[in-house]
């Protein structure tokens, strides 16, 4: 029988940061001081706070002596260091640095990981402390420590993912109000949903960070951000939506991470799924990853995906595992990436496609259209012209049409290619649409 | 840097049960040897499998010379005991023998947790040795674990789940179908969905069972099935689910466990929830659990409730966690109940309640009921007498209506008391049916 005196010596964090997560991480760490410590065994104590001013950050829970502008200091004297810098520049130095010193780390960086958390991992595998990012991937979602722990004895087998809040919520009011991307994209702005810059999010690149993480960790291989193929919804119109709706589907920006026959694959792009799906139900800026495993069958994660207090209840949660693996003089699980699995290629992407083009409508245009699919060998499912135009083009007198087609499995390269050859058609106006179809 | 020789002296694992969950626990633990070994580090060994009838159990994938009917030298003479006998009788007895033993546990054992939880936890946390039961609620689901880990640095309010699949499904069909409730339940007992005595599932024991696990591990203190109040769902007609369905709203069995000012509630109850909630959009016999957490906000766990395959996932996610303890010479977290919480009485459970009453349909019917709720302070919101009478009466020429009244909130006892009073009026026929109402 254990009967160890109880360990009062604190375990050390410094933290990286002091923006909207730092801050609120600080202050579950401060304000549920007590808590924490029934729950780990041992007091914890923030030691360090690092942020660019120290003069500008003023939140009462933050004693004002710990606050730095000396990073390195912080990242490399303390227990548990917690990097909340982001970007993939000095946050990977000092993240490099902890480790070095021999500190776990806990981080919400998914650019960081992204890039380089392969060797991350490594350098904390061999210098024997640990790393945990719970936040980086669906924010406050329990999502990465399951997939790490509970889903051990399974295999995952895809993994489809809401992981970017902003475009979640640009497509959920496209679809509830009938607005155009332009509109509601502007409107997001307005109210801070959206960055002044929205490129990562609405071309897809936050999403696809995202991936890279979710494929490495499920199926045990090294993914990184340059193999993740990415499809933003800057292309996606009300039309869209309203074809969808009719349809009861609905259009979802999808961060997938398959692991099938021909290797694994990560990608990110927007895609029709019935109403009936419980991703369907996702609304706002919530974010929600869907889990197929070969045991567990289907499992659905859902939460929210940013903010102050629910990243921050992330971070947190993982200095608590942290802590008592600490207080235990123990480790948690590396990151194993022993399935050397190969990147699928791109022809191996088998899926329904509902492709919108714009035309002009004169007699043999679906004629055409349709011969170009057959030329190419792709099986047209259904075609529905019944949609009302949306603009004029300069130069035609008549209206623009809109042509839906939807095709059966096909492969990616194939429908690409077919698109092209479309678009190439006299007939044939402005950008087409895109969309997977999935079941 | 840690450079430890690899140890390969197996992790011995005893299984005591060979049903359903057992003989698929026993696949994943034999079939997937390697990759465990691999995530665990160390291999693992299944050293003996307990059953009734050695002679009746035939796996391939389980060797017979593991099969003994001697339950107890399986649970004394392993490094892990999986318990899946069920039940709160002999199951006790190994489970303590077991950590008596130093082995720790995983179990799938709700009725033994609910009922045992506290003597048991602390009996592992007094061995040193730990007790993992993912597969006790919401079968696949990861969900204890995150609650144990990834929301330790938060503060949960409340959950609330759909923990029992055959309630749902049942509720479910009477939903999309309009049948009624004896109907559905005869069919789901033909097709195996309902077993031959369903008592446990429709009355909400077994649900109850889990809302006292969620309860002691989400607020940290001693929550057993003597403290859950149940109702089951066997009151609710195919009219309490059209007049549900008129208001866009579904009707579900909800384990509801919360941490208030009034101290810890844990109850099982058929509740309205709106169709835009996401335990809404929960079909058939899937799980989910809902849970509120201060920091966290809203987040849900979704997934496989039950079957062989699904439970068998969570059973060895746990038997994984456990063995890379054992491999690195450490316990998991205890389950601490150091909240000494107060159970909040009845009368501290304010909601609103939508009751239906059968009612002989004359004049001054509705003037006399809503004088009962006058006279016991409950007010009333709506009122609905426009639902098609159901069934005729002995001994009553006309036909019995149906009147559905939903109040503002209201305590339980008030509300009990009230419905009490009504249902002696002369002009009130029939059992009344009682949701309560959520936002």
């Amino acid at each position: 029988m254990l009967v160890a005196q109880p360990n009062e010596t604190p375990i050390r964090v410094g933290l990286l940061g002091a923006g909207t997560v730092g801050s609120q991480t600080a202050r579950l760490l401060v304000e549920q001081k007590d808590e924490l410590a029934a729950r780990i065994g041992r007091p914890i104590e923030l030691v360090g706070v690092a942020c660019l001013d120290p003069d500008e950050v003023n939140y009462p829970w933050i004693d004002k002596s710990l606050l730095t502008a000396d990073t390195m200091k912080v990242a490399t004297n303390a227990d548990i260091v917690i990097e909340l810098i982001g970007g993939t520049g000095v946050a990977r130095t000092f993240v490099m640095a902890a480790i070095e010193s021999g500190a776990s780390v806990v981080t919400a960086n998914k650019a960081l990981l992204a890039k380089y958390g392969p060797e991350i991992y490594n350098a904390a595998a061999a210098k024997g402390v640990d790393i945990y990012f719970e936040a980086a991937v669906g924010g406050a979602i329990p999502f990465l420590l399951p997939l790490r722990e509970s889903l051990a004895g399974d295999k995952v087998t895809s993994m489809l993912g809401i992981v970017n809040g902003t475009t979640n919520y640009i497509l959920d009011e496209m679809t509830t109000k009938g607005l155009q991307f332009d509109d509601v994209l502007k409107d997001a702005q307005a109210k801070g949903y959206a960055e002044a810059d929205p490129t990562g999010d609405i071309e897809g690149h936050d999403a696809a960070n995202k991936a890279a993480i979710m494929a490495t960790l499920g199926f045990h291989t090294n993914v990184t951000i340059d193999d993740v193929s990415v499809e933003g919804i800057t292309k996606i119109t009300a039309d869209d939506i309203a074809a969808a709706t009719a349809e009861h589907k609905v259009i979802k920006l999808l961060a997938v991470v398959e692991n099938g026959e021909a290797g694994v694959s990560a990608r990110v792009y927007p895609a029709l799924i019935p109403e009936t799906h419980p991703l369907a139900s996702v609304h706002g800026s919530f974010n929600a990853i869907f889990v197929k495993a070969e045991a567990a069958d289907d499992l659905m994660f859902y939460g929210r995906g940013a903010g102050g207090a629910p990243t921050a209840s992330a971070v947190v949660g993982d200095v608590v595992t942290e802590a008592r693996h600490i207080a235990q003089g123990c480790t948690g699980p590396t990151i194993p990436m022993y399935n050397d699995l190969p990147k699928a290629p791109i022809e191996a992407s088998r899926a329904a496609f509902a492709v919108r083009f714009l035309i002009h409508d004169k007699p043999g245009v679906l004629a055409a259209i349709a011969k170009e699919f057959a030329d190419n060998g792709v099986s047209i499912n259904g075609v529905n012209q019944d949609l009302k135009p949306t603009m004029k083009e300069p130069g035609y007198d008549g209206e623009l049409q809109q042509l839906r087609i939807v095709t059966h499995l096909t492969d990616e390269v194939t429908l690409r290619r077919t698109v092209e050859a479309v678009c190439k058609l006299d007939c044939v106006a402005g950008e087409p649409s895109i969309l997977r179809v999935l079941d």
